[in-house]
């Protein structure tokens, strides 16, 4: 209450007209466009009133100002910062923003969330509900929407504000019910300062002002038709009192200048070609050194990170790392959340396999231009005994559906460290897929790295079939490699270092040196991984043929090299699909 | 209260020597696999041995009988009806047990499961926790073994128990704090009977029992070494009293015998040729019709009925409709658990890519070997105006990607009920892609659909090109061979029925007969989709050619047609595409 001054009775009378401006504007503009969501807006038109001409602080001019209040439409629309349109997912990255400005920013901008009641059955909410009530981001508003109606159905809990309010503060909120078309109300609960989240429970009416609508099912998403449409404009507008022009606040402008292009590390990897490491701990040590290029890198994790090893970054920079504990569609949307405006650069680890929890977090990001780096480790069956619910086995096929994703998947510690810094300079989303095993190093510590730029490990005139392979796989091919050159049997090895994109001249030129013949192998589903993204590249040119290795069916658990050998992609399937690629084109000649 | 009578001292002691045998077993095993989770067994060493020995009524010799009390465990682990390990999904598919107990079987049975509280961060726990809630599951127990540890820290709500209790209730829980190391205070809380869900919260300790082990941090998923192990043994070996033998009590046996095999529509479809009819609501009139076949038939939606048709179904079969609201997770969890023990043949619906939201629940349904079918609709940009966060253009891809699963993506009305019935029918992820756009009825009613059997529904002798579309693609490639018959250029086009799996056989035969020459036309990303596994499919066979279309950034909103053609899957593009390819072989030649 401290900090409260009520409004005057002008001002008031403003904040109404202003809604009613934002209810004619809503009905006319979907009513132009033949599509969209009418009575939603109306419900949440005094709160976008008092928001933005009352409360908030910002520059009109000015709209991505890092000092300005942030403000997150979860409800079903698109705004500037995020995309919104799949329910729930608007309050995590909001709880990402609000966390930024605390805890990095340390600036006084607040974040604002205007949720709708339908999308409270998301559990992704909860997820950011208990993230926000953990770290008491006293600077993050969430204001539900209650309208009661959902798209098919009233919504579980109806107009029950009070059951709302309990579960907030059960997970940590102060809580205000008001009622959501009283102005005053709205002005009095944004004024109150607390060292807590707040929730604003507005209690609305769909369609609010709009006679023969308001509080009706079936009328979710639908414009009203023009003559009906012209008749309810003419009512609201008859309202309007145009007495005072309201304009917002402006911001304090204590957000620090912030810059995060070019980031280099501090020098070059320092690993011995033939040591062992496994590419989930190279990840850590790079993202550690990572983080004294630059204060606004960050890492995220989800309780996991001594097996993804994001605790080397926190061990060194324990201030910019953020738990997110067992919640994935929320860390990415935190990641999301302090992506934003270009504040840090955010790198969130999880086991590869997880992010399957996130895919719609993922794929909104893509639509929200994001630019997030994501790991996952633990890919495939060679983690071993854990079993095939930890493994990762589509994710490769996931990431690469979506539109803007770079995928790298490094095949030593030393690529492991240079995908890690181009991640943190390149624009999408990013996706390294890092493995439990230890492998040897193979390249050299100024070895070259590029998106989009294969490495031809093995070569030789005498080459007869390439062989593509990452992480583990790569490995069992230089295995097989040498276990064939002892029949005097030579191949190629490639390491294609990004599957998406994928150097499909690189493959290409080096097929057609060993006769077309193309083996890939890879610890993932046959579907969407490397083998299909080489088919997808190779197909038509005459000659090429294609065998694919990778795992067809649910793993189970077992000793990494049993389970490898058992799913058909260790050196000696490798081994094997080499011998049939040599006798049958022999056969053919 | 009521039906709580305090076991003897014989009975609380014998619980007691069982919760200490299967702490023993628990770290012999893990010693001696060198992998697993001692520690939190020995968390829940009583509440399992209470469970299992006083509360649960089962028949040991029949696991799977229908009248059987039913378990789940959500922690880390494997057990029977589903498959765990990917965290917070347990309870949703408890939830679906005991809502198939209470309403479809209304049989006595229940349903227990127990979670860590590490997985509490999860949202799909809470999405769960308020369909247990709204629907009033009585016959349903959570134990939540709060023993305050995560993995790699401290659960964020540690001992605070009486937070979990005041989140449970906020949830529409009876809620109850336990000395999860008691016997005595868990059979009494197990004795409450109430008429609401029930959260048993369990305080308990990680490797309680374990000198030196108990209560510390980083001996998360870590065996004891062998000599520690003997000598832990030993100490709680001396404990044991062995007294009394216990069994556990018996069901009831008021479970219906059901029968879901061999399920027929009640007659063929009704369809004329030429009538427009969108996919989707073709799906709903199957669904309907399909319900009076079989009265174990169910259908779920996430609260987009009105948009999936599955409210045709509603309105048929009310009591056999589950309305999951927004909280697509759940709703994939709730179907696995009403399909467990082959109780029901469950359909749950919602737009194509909100399923991205469950990606993780039907990746552990395959592993669990759930025989579930999802129906996602408005799929692509053929939507139109609503925009990308409502296409479906990943959904192929991640569907293909899961071991057990057969995708149908049928073009007609017809072949939507075909698929229905099939899908009914068919063990595994049965998925059905449907389209928002009305399209011609193209099949006669008695045309017979196979899984993996494409259709070639256009042929003539000159074919010179083969053009793979489904749902509003095939009939765009219908449009293009209309448009280029004109100028004497013919195609043939084919309707593969199913994406996986995919009519290689056919696609390859028709592809030979038209010089080789492939078109793939998808409303979908060209990742994963049509025209990856055709690729994949055809790869390495000589004069092979396949020019795939496909959707290749993110859409915008826009009319439907607009749309088609702005992405390059429309009619024009095919026409181009044909005609290119044709001129480029011409050039070869």
């Amino acid at each position: 209450m401290e900090d409260y001054h009520k409004p005057d009775q002008q001002t008031l009378q403003a904040l109404k007209d202003t809604a009613n401006r934002l209810r004619i504007s809503s009905i006319k503009a979907t009513t132009a466009a033949g599509s969209g969501h009418p009575t939603s807006c109306c419900s949440a038109a005094e709160i976008m009133s008092v928001l933005f001409f009352h409360t908030m602080r910002y520059k009109v001019q000015d709209p991505r100002n890092a000092s300005n209040d942030r403000f997150v439409l979860s409800k079903r629309q698109a705004f500037t910062d995020v995309a919104t349109g799949s329910l729930g997912q608007g309050l995590g990255a909001a709880c990402g923003m609000a966390y930024t400005g605390k805890f990095f920013d340390r600036a006084s901008y607040r974040v604002y969330c205007l949720l709708g009641d339908g999308e409270l059955s998301e559990g992704s909410v909860w997820e950011a509900m208990a993230f926000a009530g953990f770290y008491k981001l006293d600077n993050l508003v969430a204001i539900f929407d209650v309208n009661r109606l959902g798209q098919s159905d009233p919504a579980p809990l109806q107009h029950h504000v009070e059951i709302y309010q309990k579960r907030c503060e059960a997970f940590g909120w102060h809580a205000i019910i008001v009622d959501g078309h009283s102005v005053e109300e709205l002005c009095k609960a944004f004024g109150q300062a607390k060292h807590q989240p707040t929730a604003i429970i507005a209690k609305t009416f769909k369609g609010r002002g709009i006679s023969g609508v308001e509080d009706k099912e079936s009328w979710h998403g639908k414009p009203l038709p023009k003559n009906m449409a012209e008749q309810v404009i003419q009512e609201i507008d008859d309202k309007i009192q145009n007495k005072k022009k309201l304009s917002p606040a402006l911001p304090e402008e204590d957000a620090p200048v912030v810059n995060i292009r070019n980031i280099k590390m501090p020098s070059p990897p320092t690993y011995k070609v033939g040591e062992k490491w496994a590419t989930r701990k190279a990840y850590g040590v790079a993202l550690a050194k990572l983080g004294h290029a630059n204060d606004r890198v960050i890492a995220l994790d989800g309780d996991t990170k001594n097996s993804t090893f994001s605790e080397l970054f926190k061990k060194e920079h324990p201030s910019r790392y953020i738990e997110c504990y067992i919640a994935e569609q929320n860390m990415v949307s935190i990641a999301v959340g302090c992506a934003t405006r270009d504040r840090t650069v955010a790198f969130a680890s999880t086991f590869a396999t997880f992010f399957t929890r996130a895919f719609d977090q993922i794929r909104m990001a893509a639509i929200s231009e994001s630019n997030i780096n994501l790991c996952g480790s633990h890919c495939g069956v060679s983690i071993g005994e854990d079993g095939p619910s930890q493994m990762g086995l589509e994710d490769l096929c996931m990431f690469r559906a979506v539109p803007s994703a770079t995928v790298f998947y490094p095949s030593d510690a030393v690529a492991t460290e240079k995908a890690v810094e181009i991640a943190a300079n390149t624009k999408g989303i990013c996706f390294i897929r890092t493995s439990r095993p230890e492998n040897p190093v193979i390249y050299n510590n100024n070895e070259d790295f590029h998106i989009g730029q294969a490495k031809v490990v093995l070569k030789s005139k005498d080459d007869q079939v390439t062989v593509i392979g990452a992480g583990v796989t790569l490995h069992e091919a230089l295995a097989a490699a040498e276990q064939l050159r002892k029949e005097k049997i030579f191949i190629r090895v490639i390491d294609p270092f990004t599957i998406k994109p994928l150097d499909k001249k690189t493959i290409l030129e080096n097929a057609r040196a060993t006769k077309g013949r193309i083996v890939t192998v890879e610890d993932h589903y046959h579907e969407g991984g490397i083998g299909e993204a080489v088919c997808a590249a190779v197909v038509g040119e005459p000659g090429i043929t294609v065998n694919r290795l990778a795992v067809s069916h649910v793993p189970r658990s077992g000793k990494s090299a049993e389970l490898l050998k058992m799913f058909g992609i260790d050196k000696d399937a490798i081994v094997q699909a080499v011998k049939v690629a040599v006798s049958k084109s022999r056969n053919a000649e």
